[in-house]
Parts: structure tokens; sequence; C-alpha cells
């Protein structure tokens, strides 16, 4: 059985790593300028977005993942860095050399991130302002959260133990991302810390299949960012015994960071732009897993869906409409229950009190059970509603 | 050189077709059962939705196509007969065999269609009462187009005359839909009557070539409806030599089918649940016309293009990053045009009057160029604005 639990920390709760965070003025008065900061050079895992119109630091990163080592993330938000041609390129690579300047690391060594409008170069003259102020002892390990954040409400963060072969291992994750969700492959960016000792290719390996259900199952918009990556860091400091693949040790890290990679897309779904409410779908019962994926993907993501859910409207023919949309094979037998009340039994509609489904449709998390009756597979998507807040703030954040 | 021009007229006005339309008490003081009848059998093409879980009528359309011959087809709206099992099937058959009894027609030459709300049975005594009400000699041709309508604000009616071979052919087309408008075949519910003389088979491909260019490159919410159908009824009272295939009456008749459905298409993209704009995307320089259709099509589908339009924000950013989510080929030489003003080139941010393009962007219609300089091939692709009206539509349009 796995030992592992919740506590309170942040990125920097890992042994080895530290962050920081200052206002390089990208945004008007917030922090906007972040980095985690690790004392050894780290393994490095990271998935990075399919867009074919991938954002200027996005190759710099698969660069950094493909050397397996990061000792630094840096972070700007406020503006992306995506559509800049090759002066975007320059600038990214020319934070890199300054933050390894900075605290004399290897620039190959450090991962560079960047989110906000698409479009705009960055100040290079302020990026450069703003790294001169950062420190590896400030101790403001907190700002780092907020200064990613765009249109994000709340910082997202969770930080979890586990003992591996006796020793307590951290594992720390902070993401930010609330418009333009819909990963093909990681959400936004996402930052995972840990001190865990374990081989790069183990470690990719593992993140690559957590996303599968974690980062990749959630939609606010439908629209996948030129930005997306999440990025993990390992610096072994927590002197464990190396973690080996097809251990009980392997199994105990990779359920901690799956429920780390899962918490922080929860915390992005309920963070949707203009959601009033998180939504659970599983899908059960389906011949296979990627089945099962897609249709609670596409469940969550319908706007008639989420609409009704703002609605506190218990629609299951929106429900039932979108498994067909994608299902690949007939679905005669499909077993529906919203907020736990049974809707619909062998595809056909049951009677249900509609007053007080739609009373329990009002609460901050909705949960959609889908049992297709066709197989043994299941899987697990989270999204929010749609609201005139989403379109409010879709209309005047202007480019 | 096709000879052809609008005029006005309805779905009655091909030689040989009546139209009628009644209250049959499904809908409240409106209008909600409709039929078109051909005096002669008409030869019938039809497509149909790929959703899964497809309504009731639709299985006995596709019998009814298959059979190549149809005179006639009645139509409810309010209850979509979908999801209703055996019974929902029961119902469909019986609207058929009324219908057939009451204009003495071949049951098997009746096609059956319905909108409305899922899960909800057909009261059959209203059915039945409103087409014992149904003539052949009201003259009630207009009703047809109102009567058919849930969610729409507006009728959506077109009528050509196209010469073929010396003879004066009209094609009229009448279709409904407003929300659950994604169709990944045909949208929702669409009639077309001509009294053109041409074989069913022709007509079948024709309808199957047109709607991938016209139907399915609409999208208002990325739903696709479980009721999808589009029927064409060729009656030959137009006494045209008959149409064969790739000759000139063919490719003019094909023209005007064409056009026929591109407009009614526009129409319910312009009339999308809440819609204040039509949004017209253009993408060229495409490698094949499949990636050039999906790119537009994702582009007028995207949550954040639709939101931004609403706002009149000339946000490229959202529009670039939707063609590099569906681009199976990198893009690194995109020319953009919004309303006619370039933003930009070689995939690289142009200057251009911020204010004047935002002005540009408050009118009723807001049209989207994209050349990616990757080949020949183009594809264009309808939709509307996101609003709030929208969100309000369906959080209160209630099951």
């Amino acid at each position: 059985m796995t030992k592992f639990k919740a506590i309170k920390g942040n990125i920097a709760s890992p042994k080895g790593f530290t962050a920081d965070a200052t206002h390089a003025e990208l945004k008007f008065q917030k922090l906007d300028l972040g980095l985690i900061l690790s004392d050894v050079p780290a393994a490095v895992a990271g998935v990075f977005t399919t867009n074919k119109v991938a954002a200027a630091p996005i190759d710099l990163d698969k660069a950094v993942v493909a050397g397996g080592v990061a000792q630094a993330i840096i972070v700007n938000s406020a503006i992306a860095n995506a559509v800049t041609g090759d002066e975007g390129i320059t600038n990214a690579k020319k934070t890199q050399r300054l933050l390894a300047e900075k605290f004399d690391l290897n620039p190959s060594h450090v991962a560079v991130c960047s989110t906000g409008v698409i479009g705009k170069q960055l100040p290079m003259d302020k990026i450069a302002l703003g790294i001169s102020k950062l420190s590896a002892e400030n101790g403001h390990t907190n700002g780092f959260a907020e200064a990613i954040l765009t249109t994000d409400l709340v910082t997202k963060e969770v930080t979890y133990e586990v003992e591996i072969a006796g020793k307590t291992v951290t594992v720390a994750g902070v993401c930010k991302g609330s418009g333009m969700i819909h990963p093909n492959m990681a959400t936004m960016l996402g930052f995972i810390t840990t001190d865990a000792k374990i081989a790069q290719p183990l470690l990719q390996n593992m993140l690559s299949e957590i996303i599968e259900t974690t980062f990749n199952q959630i939609t606010v918009d439908g629209d996948t960012s030129t930005n997306d990556i999440v990025l993990v860091m390992a610096n072994g400091q927590a002197d464990n015994a190396e973690i080996l693949v097809d251990t009980e040790d392997y199994q105990a890290f990779k359920t901690v960071l799956a429920i780390v990679c899962q918490d922080l897309a929860k915390k992005i779904a309920a963070d949707g732009e203009g959601a009033t409410k998180l939504i659970e779908v599983n899908v059960t019962g389906a011949p296979d897993e990627l089945s099962a994926r897609l249709i609670a993907k596409q469940i969550v993501g319908s706007s008639l869906v989420k609409t009704a859910i703002f609605g506190a409207d218990p629609n299951w023919g929106r429900v039932i409409s979108a498994i067909g949309q994608v299902a690949a094979f007939d679905v005669p037998d499909i077993e529906l229950e919203i907020q736990g009340d049974l809707v619909l039994l062998h595809s056909t509609p049951v009677d249900f009190d509609q007053a007080e489904l739609s009373e329990k449709l009002k609460e901050k998390i909705v949960v959609i059970d889908a049992d297709l009756n066709n197989g043994t597979q299941s899987g697990t998507a989270w999204g929010c509603d749609l609201t005139y807040k989403y379109v409010e703030i879709n209309a005047l954040y202007h480019s």
C-alpha cells in the first residue's frame, strides 16, 4: 500500500529547491516573472503542446528535456512569446542565458516558459531587470504560483509526501491555465518538483503515461494553446534508493505523481474562464480506454452540456447526444447518472425528480457517470460550465 | 454558362409540389406540424446524422431513401423522438402510416422527421389530429418553414430557377437549425424540392458531394444532433430531358443545388443561437481540400475566435492558434486577413489600425481569409459569434 499524504507546501517544498518571483512590469503591479531553482542539476521530464503554431520557448525547452537535465525554470506571464518569429527565438535564448549567468548555471539546464498574449515581443530590458532582482534566498516561494497566472482567478498548487524505501519524498506541483484549455498533451504551464532520486528516462515515461489521463483529460473551451507545457524536475535530494522500474517504489511514486497531475488538472478545470462549477465525467463499460476517455472529454466539452449545467438543468439528452457523436460503436444500453440520480437505463429515460436533481446541480461540483455496458474500460474527464462570464472575459480580453 | 436566378418562392414552388402546416398542440400556439407533398412519386436522395444516438425516424428515412422514391415528408417540431426506444420507432411508423392513409400514398414513400427535445414520446393522438387537418389544397405553403422551427428566430427558405435543356427547372430549399449544429453530414432538417427530372442514384451522388462543402462546413456549437437530415425530392414535373451524368445540364443543376445548400447552410449559421454575426472563413493555399475545410471549420468553431468577434476584437492570435491546432503540416508562411485588412504576413504580425479594424468587426458579416501558402487547395466554413444570449438560451431552455 502506498503511504502518501497531502501536506501544506509549495513548489519549493521538496528538498534542495527554491523559488522566487518578481514584478518585471509586464503586468500592471502584479508579479509576472517566476523562478524555480534546484541546488543541484535535476533529472527533467517534459511534455509539450501539439499545436503546430508553437511558442518560441517550446523548441528551446524540448532541447533541455532532450538533454535530460535541468536546474532552473524561468517563467513570464502577460506575453506568450508565440508567433514572434526569429526575434522571439532570440529573446527566449537570451532569457535562458541571462538566467544562467545570474545563478552560474549551464544555460542548457535552464528551461524558459511564457504565457499570455500571442504575437507580442518580450521587452528584453524589463526581462533582464526582472532577472537581476530574482534571488535564491528571497524565500518568496508562494509568489511563483501567482507570477505565472493570466486570466486565472486563483493560484493552483499541491504538495504530497510519499514514503519511498524508508525515505520521505516530497512531490510538489504548480500550474496555471484558465482559457485556451483543451490540452492535446499537457495544459498550459505545469511545473512539478520532487526530491526523489529517479533516472530521467523513467521519469519521462512515467510523465508521458500520466499526462494522458490527467492534463489531457481537461477542457475549458476546446482550444489547444500554443504554449502548453508540463515539466517535472527530480533532484534526488531526498536521498532515497533510486526508484527502479516495476518495483513497489515505482508504483508508489507514480501514484503520487499521478495524483499531483490530476489535482492540478482539476484545479485548472475548476478555474476555467467564467466557471461556476467543476464538472467531472466518468465513463465506464467501454470496449477500450481510449474510447472511454474520448467520450468523457466530449461530454465535458459540449457547449450544450456546459450551458445546461450552468442553468442547473438535468438535460441528459445533451449528454447522450455527445456520447453518440464520438462513439465508434452502438450504444443501446447506456446507464446514466447525474449527481448520483439515475436518469437513463438501457438507453431509455427513467422517471426522476426533476426539481430535486436541478437543486443538486447547483452544487460546486457536478458529477456525471455514464456506463456504456459495452466492455470493462473506463475514463474520466474534467471541465467547467459555460457562463455569461466566459463570454464577457473573452469578448473583452482584447488582443 | 449556367443560367440561373434566385426567385421569390417557397418549398412548394417547383411544379407538382404542395405544402401545408398546422398546429398540433406540440408547441404553444405555434405551427408545429408540416407537410411537403408531391403530386407524383419523386426521386429522393438523403444524408443523415452520423450520431450513434440517432433519432427514431432516422432509420425509417434511410429505408425510404434506400427505396429511392418519396412522395411526402411529414415533419413535427418540439419533440425530437430521439432516445425513445421501441415506442419511438412505433410512433414514427404510425406517423408514416397515418400520413399515407390520409393522402392515399404508399407508406414506404413517406419520410418522417422530428426535431426538438430529446427523450420525450410523441403524443400520437395530437399527431393524428394534426395529420387529419393537413390538406394538399390549403395553400398554406409558407407555414411549413415556420412549423419546423425550434429555437430558430427566422424561417430559412431559398428558391432558384435554372434553365435545363430549354426548360425552366425550379429548385427550392427550406431548413431549420440554430443549436446542436455541427453537422457531420448534414445539419438538422433541410428539405429541397425540385421539378427536375433526374435519376435517383445521380441525385444521391450529387447531394453527397455537395453536403461536404455546404451543410458539413457550418458549426454553431460543435454539437452534432441526433436528428440531422437533408432530403431532396425531384419529381420530374418540369418535363426537362432527363439530366445525365457529366453533361452541361448536370453541371448547371449541380451548381444550383450547391447554391441552394450553401444558402441554407449560411442561413443556419447566421441564425445560430444567440448569434449577432455571421462568420465566414476562407482557407486557401492548403495542400489538400480536406485540410482546408478542416482548418476553416476549426477557426469558425473556436470559442475564443467566436467570443473575440462578438467583442469586435481583431484577435488574430486565436485564429492562428486554431490553425496550428489541426494542421497536419507546418505553417510558417500564413497570410491572414480579417475583414480585408492584412494582420499577418509570413506568419509574422504586421502593423494594422486596431481601432479601424475593430470598427469593421461590428458589421453583421465577418470574413476571415487565411492563405497557408502551402498548396493550391481551398475550403470555406461558416459559423457565428458566441454571445451572452447563447449562454442564456442554453442555460434556460430546459429539458
